[in-house]
């Protein structure tokens, strides 16, 4: 059965989309732990991060960078934090998330309730400040 | 001046070596979550991990794959988490911790007390798992 995040990527669950290549696409987290906080996944789906070939980890890092950049020029902070855990949807997917604190890196912490029109704006915010 | 980090790799601050490669360390954290928490850098010093080189982001995944996968076959888990953070040291430097739940990659969560011996068999078991 397709993951979640194979269904988003075939658009058949909406999504606020913040930049994609033909194997990458980088969306908003909707439990973000922060403003910008974004989600890098191949589009092929693979379970686990490390299975992943080196050309794809190679890829999806660059891409990866990429986002982070644009996280930091869009929502300043010291650094975007970077995080694979996996355990809960099986399609490897990396956090990328603008920390002030180690602590904003916390998955234990509450999650922001943002409405559609914020998640738009946010996702713009993004993709307006992306180099490729 | 050097940070903490290019004083292990120079030899001038001990560490439980688990495996290196011309440009990349691995070696415990002292104050690891679970028993075979390890931190990848690379040996030449850069603050930011987004500001590593394409070449240097790829190297350090593949490289930061290998010790993973003998991670996993040394201490059995689900998978294996990984973050970077890198607010408190200005080197750049990757988690990777073995993980039954997301829970267990809490940064909040104490932090295990080892002794010398503990550590030196923790590495040695990694170590002998590694497939280069």
């Amino acid at each position: 059965m397709a993951s979640i995040f194979s269904k988003i990527v075939a658009g058949e669950i909406p999504s606020y989309r913040v930049a994609e290549t033909e194997k990458f696409y980088a969306f908003l987290d909707i439990n973000p732990l922060k403003k910008g906080h974004t989600l890098v996944i191949p589009k092929q789906e693979t379970d686990y991060y490390f299975d992943l070939s080196d050309e794809d980890l190679a890829g999806m890092q660059i891409f990866a960078r990429i986002i982070a950049k644009a996280i930091q020029k869009a929502f300043p902070c010291r650094k975007v934090g970077m995080a694979v855990l996996g355990l809960e949807v099986p399609h490897a997917h990396i956090h990328l998330v603008p920390m002030e604190s180690e602590r904003d890196m916390l998955f234990s912490n509450p999650k922001l309730q943002l409405s559609p029109e914020e998640f738009q704006a946010i996702a713009a915010k993004i993709r307006a400040n992306i180099e490729l």
